[in-house]
């Protein structure tokens, strides 16, 4: 079993991620915002890397099945309805809409997951729903990579965190003896460690967090750091994220 | 005071580590075998990109005066005199002489840190003559950036063990509450705390010391992971790496 923790999408090898399951962490905010705009009745997501492509997507899409979302520097993107606070996509704001959703940190990670078997978009308020998933895959393939967005091109804690944490609940019997990792996932056990399950201290311990924090979204960080609050697994395919429906069990 | 670490230099921002100090860290192995050598007499150091750099650079120079050193793949670079391991560089190899070392990490990381006030070469081998040198720095400018070469353009977990040691000894008294430091100096922290004073701990858990073991260079992780045996200070300027001779007192 191989378990692969990247802490920059900036720095992935070509074909690093090919035809592997992939979980993308954003936890600040992104992540938490599709899966939270997925349990609020979004019918899909599509990230788009610019502002001009969100726009351009949005033009080809009915006007009133369409919510633009996205941030730059933190902050709402001047003419679209939505920024990147999870808080904002509620069942009245997007249900049964097309979210085409435009941030600085996560959209380069999801794109940069492109050509994986599967891509999973993993948060706290997702954990155990997105881990139920991720062992399913682990059993058949063996093989998992977690994808960290970081922040400003730079390593975040926060996602590391999360990754770490993913990887401890994954991890088989026996721990590390028994599974092939790379630095990456050690460093992440190690943060995992160090913050135990407190998402929130992870939260406002990063740099990321305690600029969020700065600029009036302190409430964001409580969002983000409420696990299992929104059990939905948002899967990533053809440029679109949908939430995944389980097959009826019997 | 500000204390940052960056684990690869492929995402620094341009500019990032312009006029501040810097310490390079590429335990395997480069900035150990760039202090070996300076302690066995070399007179100075120029990393050069590429094989082609490398002998572009050593034509220039008299014959007599010059070893070509370097690696790709761990291995010595065919038809150059000697490779990355420490055990090479001795006074009978680069005695007087002037080494043209290219390496795969540690020389991307040197050229990402010109522009910077004042670059130094951190190991263990030469950890508290740096550390010294360091300290010295922070007290004048009160900032610090740390950058690890990083394996393969990845996360090196031997290089962030190295700079969470840095670091945690370079914190101010009161430590974390004194100063201003990034999720990578937090992250490098953290490791520094798992593996203690362990140097070869590090080195073994790592996957890149894992690789150099492998290819039959155990005795390089002991070199590399043996503290203070070679207390030297290089510094970067200019494209030559030098070792640093501080004032005589009084």
């Amino acid at each position: 079993m191989k378990i692969e923790v990247f802490f920059n999408p900036a720095t992935l090898a070509p074909n690093e991620l090919a035809g592997r399951t992939v979980a993308v962490v954003d936890l600040l905010r992104a992540s938490t915002t599709i899966a939270v705009a997925l349990a609020a009745g979004a019918k899909e997501i599509l990230p788009a890397v610019s502002t001009e492509e969100a726009l351009r997507i949005a033009q080809n899409l009915e006007r009133d099945q369409v919510v633009l979302a996205g941030e730059r520097k933190s902050v709402r993107i001047e003419g679209f309805a939505l920024g990147n606070s999870p808080s904002e996509f509620t069942p009245e704001t997007v249900g049964g809409k097309t979210v085409v959703l435009t941030t600085s940190n996560g959209t380069p990670a999801l794109l940069a997951a492109q050509g994986a078997k599967e891509v999973v978009v993993a948060a706290a308020v997702n954990f155990t729903a997105v881990v139920e998933r991720l062992r399913l895959s682990l059993e058949a393939t063996g093989d998992l990579a977690i994808l960290c967005s970081g922040h400003d091109r730079q390593f975040a804690l926060e996602d590391a965190f999360a990754a770490g944490r993913l990887a401890k609940v994954l991890l088989p019997e026996g721990g590390l003896r028994h599974v092939e990792v790379n630095d990456g996932a050690l460093a992440a056990l190690e943060i995992a460690r160090h913050f135990g399950e407190h998402w929130l201290r992870a939260l406002r311990a990063s740099r990321h967090g305690q600029e969020l924090a700065t600029l009036g979204f302190s409430n964001d960080l409580r969002t983000c750091a409420t696990q299992d609050s929104h059990p939905v697994v948002p899967l990533y395919a053809d440029r679109r994220i949908t939430a995944h429906r389980p097959a009826p069990e019997g």
